[in-house]
C-alpha cells in the first residue's frame, strides 16, 4: 500500500468554503482592482492548483515577482532552501518590557496595536504595551475575531490609515491578530505604497508569526489570504511572562498545532533536509517533551520559552521553496475548522495522531517520521512503518495525557457529515484514497 | 574547577601576527582612507576587544551601522537571534550545471570567477563553469593563495574593476577563494559604491560560504578582515559532484573544522538556543556519523551532500548577535594556523577533542556539550562532566579513525614554542588558565 498519490496528485475540489486554494510563490494582486487574490493561506498540499484554474472570477493575476521552485528529493538527497526569516527574534522573560521600544524601526516611529477582545479586556497585557509605548502609541484595535473576518480588517485598516505617522503594527495574541496585521499591512500598501513594520508578540503556539501568509475570512465566509515575503513579521518577541496569561487549553492545543506543522513538514515532498527537517525534528521532540511539563507546571517560564521556540521552529524554516499546503492533517484541519467552527489547535488534536499512523503505510513518509523516534528517547527498530506508527501512538498518547482528546460530536458535527468532510479533505468522491480518509474521519467520532 | 573566566574575560594579546583581533558587529572602514579596518575574521572569543584599543595605528574607525547585542542565557532561557542568511541554498548532484545560470541576478549579468590554482589546473571544474557561463563569463582569477594574501586581492579587484558590466562574483573552492570574493566585493564597493552578487560553490567543509566575514593576510603577514551583512554570499551551490574532486585529506580535515564550529557554538555564551544550538547539535551528529562513511566510500554523493549541509549548519545560523570569536579550540587554531602555516582543518584535528575535555570541567560548557551524547546514539549518564568528556573522546576517536591524528612536530613546530602558543591562545603569561592551556598544548606534541 502506497499513499504517495495522496500527496502529489489530487484533483481540484471546489466548494463554497474552499473555492480558492492557492499556495503560490509570491505576493498576488488582481491587476487593476487592488483586490487581493483569494489564496488559501495554509491550503492543504493535496490541493495544489495553478492560480488561474482555481480562481474562476479572477481573469487577470499579477505575480509581482516569480522564482523557480525545486522539489526536494531524499534519494538522491537534493533541494533548494530560500529563507523567509524574521529580522530579530527575542525570547525569554520580560522581553517586551526590555526590548519593545528598541525594536521600533526609527526613534520617531508610531505604532498601532492589533489584538483580540479577550487579551484587551481580560489581561493587563495590552494596557501594559500601550503604557510602554506612551506617545509612540497611535491606537489599538482589539476586535479581531477568530479566523479574522474581513470587516474587522477593513475597520482596522481604516483606523491605521487615518494616522499617517504610523509606520509600525504591533500584533498581540494568536494567529488571528498576527495574520490580520499582515493583511492590514498588505491592504495599506495597496492604498499608500508603504509596508508596515510588524512586531509580533505571540501568546499562543500557532506559529503565525513566522510565516509570510495571512489568512482571513471574507464576508461570504470564504477563507482567503495573501502571501508574500513582505508580510513576514520583522520582529518576534516571545515573552514567557505574556504567555502566562494564555488559557491553558488554548496554549496546549496550539502546541499540538505546532506539532502538526513540524510532523507534516517532515514528510512534505518539497521540504529541505537542512534546515527544515533537522529543525522540525527538534521542534517535535521539544513539543512532545515540554507540553506535558507545561501541563504539570504552567508557571515554569523556561518550559514556556522552549515551547515558543519549538513553535517557531515548526514552521519558521520551511522557506519560500515549499510548494503546496502541508499534509493530510492540515487538509483535514481545513475541512473541519472553518466549516464547523473548530479552532485549528483542536483539529490538530483530533487528526494528527491518526494521520501519522495512516502515513506510516507510505514508505517515503514513514522513513521521515521514523527519524523522530530517537529524538523521543527510543531506539529505531529498523522497520520504518512500525517506528512511524509508534510516533503516531505517541501523538495520540500526548493528546490524551493533555486532556485534549475529544470527538467531533462535542463540536456538534454529526456522523452524516462524514462524506462531506472526507470529500473536502481528500479531494475525492470515491476510490482507495477516499476510503482511507473516510476510515480516518469515522474514527474521529 | 570552573573555566568560565577563560571564555569571558581575557586581557589583550598583541603580537605581530595577531595585533588586530576585532569581532565587531558591523562592517568597518577607516574613515577617509578607504582602507578596511584590520579585523580578525574569526577572532577567538577569548580576545574580544574593543576596536579602538586593539588597533594601535587606526585612530579613526567608522561603524557603518550598529545594533544592540544581547547575551543569551540558559537559566533562565533567553536570547536574541538576528539571522544572516543566504538567499538561496541548493544542494545535491549537478546543482551547478542545473541551477547556476538561473541564479545570476539578471538576464544580462556578467560574472567573474575567483578560485585557486589547484582547482583551475588539476580539475575540469573551473573550465566547466566558464563554459557554462559562455558570454556571461568576464574572467577568472585563479591565483588566490592560502590565507588570501592582499596582493592577490588587489590584483583580482583590479581585474574585476576593469569590466564595468560585471555584477556577480562566483567563488569556487574552500575558504580562501570564498573569503577573497567577499573582500573583493568589499573593496569594489569602496571604489564604485556597488556590491557584487556572490554565488559560492564550496569544495571543502570550511563553511566560509555562510558567514559575513572575510579574512585575508596583509603584506606584512598580519591576518586581517572585514565583516558585514553585505558580505554574506547570496547563493550557495553545494554540488556533490564538484566535491568529488576535493583531496580526501582536505575534505576530512575541513570536516573537523566544521565540527569545531558546531561544538564551540554549543558552549558559546551568546549563541541562541534556537536555531543556533539546535542546528549545531544536528550538524555535529551528522559530521560524526558521515565523515567515517565518506572515508569508507568517498564517491557516495549522498554522504557528501549530508556533510555539506552539516558544514552550513555548523556556522550558518549563529546570527549577527553572536559576540566575540568562538572558543578555545578556535583560539588555539589561530595561535597555530598562520604562525606555523598549518591549515585550519588540521588545527581543529589537533585541538578540538582536547579542548572539549578541558571544557568538560566548566559546568556551563559541560551542560551544553553533554546534550550531544544522545545525538551520537548514547544515553546521558546524568553527570554532565562525564558526558562532555565522552564527547571529547569521541572527537579524538574520530580524528584517529580518519587518519588525521598528528602532532605538532610534523609541522616543524618545536617544543620551545609551547610558551609562545600558550600565551597567544590564552592571552595570559601565567596563572591557572595559562597552566591549563599549557598542559593542553604540551599534549599536542
Amino acid at each position: 500500500m502506497h499513499l504517495t498519490p495522496l500527496c502529489k496528485h489530487s484533483p481540484i475540489v471546489t466548494s463554497n468554503t474552499f473555492r480558492s486554494r492557492i499556495w503560490a510563490s509570491t505576493l498576488h494582486t488582481i491587476r487593476n482592482t487592488g483586490i487581493p487574490v483569494r489564496s488559501r493561506a495554509e491550503a492543504p498540499r493535496l490541493l495544489n492548483l495553478s492560480p488561474r484554474s482555481t480562481i474562476p472570477h479572477s481573469p487577470s493575476i499579477h505575480h509581482i515577482s516569480t522564482h523557480k521552485m525545486t522539489d526536494a528529493t531524499n534519494h538522491p538527497l537534493s533541494g533548494l532552501w530560500q529563507p523567509t526569516q524574521v529580522q530579530k527574534l527575542y525570547y525569554g522573560r520580560s522581553t517586551v518590557s526590555t526590548h519593545l521600544l528598541s525594536c521600533l524601526p526609527t526613534p520617531s516611529s508610531k505604532a498601532f496595536i492589533i489584538t483580540g477582545t479577550s487579551l484587551a479586556t481580560k489581561t493587563p497585557l495590552v494596557k501594559d504595551v500601550e503604557q510602554l509605548l506612551g506617545a509612540k502609541h497611535s491606537g489599538t484595535f482589539s476586535k479581531i475575531g477568530e479566523h479574522a473576518p474581513v470587516a474587522d480588517l477593513d475597520a482596522a485598516t481604516h483606523l491605521v490609515d487615518q494616522d499617517s505617522s504610523v509606520d509600525t503594527v504591533i500584533s498581540i495574541g494568536g494567529g488571528s491578530p498576527i495574520d490580520s496585521s499582515k493583511a492590514i499591512s498588505y491592504r495599506l500598501h495597496d492604498k499608500t505604497g508603504k509596508w508596515l513594520y510588524h512586531i509580533a508578540i505571540p501568546t499562543t503556539l500557532s506559529a503565525s508569526e513566522c510565516t509570510m501568509m495571512a489568512g482571513y475570512t471574507e464576508a461570504d465566509g470564504v477563507k482567503t489570504g495573501v502571501r508574500g515575503k513582505e508580510l513576514v513579521p520583522h520582529v518576534v518577541l516571545y515573552d514567557s511572562s505574556f504567555a502566562l496569561h494564555t488559557p491553558q487549553r488554548l496554549w496546549l492545543s496550539t502546541g499540538l498545532r505546532a506539532l502538526d506543522h513540524a510532523v507534516e513538514l517532515l514528510y512534505h515532498p518539497t521540504a529541505v533536509e537542512m534546515p527544515a527537517r533537522w529543525i522540525c525534528l527538534q521542534a517535535a521532540a521539544t513539543l512532545l517533551e515540554n507540553l506535558p511539563r507545561y501541563k504539570e507546571d504552567p508557571r515554569d517560564e523556561d518550559t514556556v520559552t522552549k515551547l515558543q521556540l519549538a513553535a517557531f521552529a515548526s514552521l519558521g524554516f520551511l522557506g519560500t521553496n515549499v510548494k503546496g499546503g502541508l499534509g493530510l492533517s492540515h487538509a483535514l484541519g481545513y475541512a473541519l475548522g472553518s466549516p464547523y467552527g473548530i479552532p485549528h489547535g483542536i483539529t490538530s488534536c483530533l487528526t494528527l495522531g491518526h494521520v501519522v499512523k495512516l502515513k506510516a503505510q507510505d514508505p517515503e513518509a514513514a522513513e521521515q517520521v521514523a527519524r523522530l523516534l530517537p529524538f523521543l528517547g527510543e531506539k529505531r527498530s529498523g522497520d520504518d512503518k512500525r517506528d512511524a506508527e509508534a510516533v503516531g501512538d505517541k501523538v495520540l498518547g500526548l493528546v490524551k495525557e493533555l486532556g485534549l482528546d475529544s470527538d467531533l460530536r462535542n463540536y456538534k458535527v454529526g456522523r452524516d457529515q462524514i462524506p462531506v468532510i472526507t470529500k473536502r479533505a481528500s479531494g475525492q468522491e470515491s476510490g482507495e484514497l477516499y476510503d482511507k480518509v473516510e476510515g480516518l474521519v469515522k474514527g474521529l467520532f
